[in-house]
């Protein structure tokens, strides 16, 4: 196997068809599932840093098809993080508060403040998947919003967010599987809707609106990551190898006291 | 070792001096990690279907004096548990736009929504802790707070919220060797500050305050637990034990299918 780039090259044309789903580098499960475990751990003393440091934030962005695999990533690569430093944000199907606001009204208030980890499951680029795809708002004003996206991620990372998105990349035979499993479980049921397929129907329009997101907001201070993601456990380590990376550039690290602590006696 | 009571008796004064912060049943720390390890996994199942039911809340709401654990509780009791199902909000002093509101008003704004496990570390107790000790209002505005509590929480648990309450109990000793043991070590100095020691200072004003807290807020629908603390993990081993236990009694279930997905048939 030839190495497959995860981040596109800035500035020219995503085509997802030259991003192997299910690329894994050569590598055994065995072999990544240690490799996660040690990075997980990393994860969990850089996430303790960052919120003892209190100076910078990390915002982490999922997408995919559904069954793409959003929520087990967000699981498993979290899985040893303190809760009290992450908050997830799913974004659902906007509420009228919500759509009486620009898009970004709803997407900049759920975004981490400075020592905290922000997580979207999904996210400000439905509005230019789902909604384009769907014709819900005309074609100017989808248009519009890549160069919207732009500027407000670059107001957050000038800020000192720094921003990671990834787009989990399974196969449309991968997605027939899992659905296929959601269906076979009872226990799964909750996790499928009949909605799910009218979706699965336009997977090619998805694709290419997917394209357009990964092409036009793929920025040096925002860029994207196009992860394999036929193989759960490769994905997960992609997302993990990927965040501990960014993070050990963030220059974290435990604070001084603001007080002089030498000397300190406590009293009985 | 005579068995120490979890939750105080409903309406009878609680005297904290009745309650040894070392308490541990004559549990030794091997059995207990390995209850706690097999209590987690069954949290996370519990936590699965609490949000695939999407019907009921659980509050978990932590209160200690300083060092008293509440961030070690958070981080080893939701160990495994889906970030994305939990939500933790610390609670620090307020904002002047919390301060132009009703004290309940930040609060209820953090509640968990149905499927969700909203985390509080700190809460509206404070209202009734360090401001009373600090007389940051008139004695008559914090005396009527008690039942303004009561009714909150009322209001809560009548839309489907289990509210579950933690009083980490430590000793003034224990609270000594762990600021000693934040000030030896330099990765943690940025969780002591010297305003923690006058805080300390009136530890017995502190003790009253809770033992008010204790005794008016303890109510059948929110009931408080006083878990013996000094040792950290017999603490954990109670509020996951207690969690689980109350979780068990939601009747959690995953849910049917809103839709009937007998034959359905996904296509390529």
């Amino acid at each position: 196997m030839s190495k497959q780039p995860l981040t596109p090259k800035f500035g020219s044309k995503v085509h997802l068809k030259d991003y192997d789903p299910d690329y894994c580098e050569d590598l055994d499960k065995k072999t990544a599932k240690k490799e996660e475990d040690q990075l997980e751990k990393r994860l969990a003393a850089l996430q303790e840093m960052l919120y003892a440091q209190n100076k910078s934030a990390l915002l982490v962005v999922f997408q995919a098809m559904d069954a793409g695999g959003k929520d087990g990533a967000i699981k498993k690569v979290f899985d040893s993080v303190n809760p009290q430093g992450v908050h997830v944000t799913g974004f659902k199907v906007p509420t009228p508060e919500e759509l009486a606001h620009d898009f970004l009204w709803r997407v900049h208030m759920a975004t981490p403040g400075r020592g905290y980890i922000g997580i979207f499951n999904r996210s400000h680029y439905e509005d230019v998947l789902v909604v384009r795809v769907n014709e819900l708002v005309p074609r100017e004003v989808w248009e519009r919003r890549y160069d919207d996206i732009n500027a407000f991620e670059k107001l957050l990372t000038d800020n000192g967010v720094t921003i990671l998105k990834f787009y989990l990349h399974i196969s449309k035979d991968e997605q027939k599987q899992r659905f296929q499993e959601r269906l076979d479980n009872p226990d799964k049921h909750w996790k499928f809707s009949m909605g799910d397929l009218s979706v699965r129907a336009r997977w090619d329009d998805y694709m290419s609106a997917y394209e357009d997101a990964l092409t036009l907001c793929n920025t040096a201070y925002a860029p994207w990551h196009i992860v394999p993601a036929n193989r759960k456990w490769y994905r997960d380590l992609v997302v993990t190898r990927t965040i501990v990376h960014a993070m050990e550039q963030m220059g974290l690290a435990y604070p001084e006291p603001k007080e002089d602590l030498s000397g300190v006696v406590i009293p009985d």
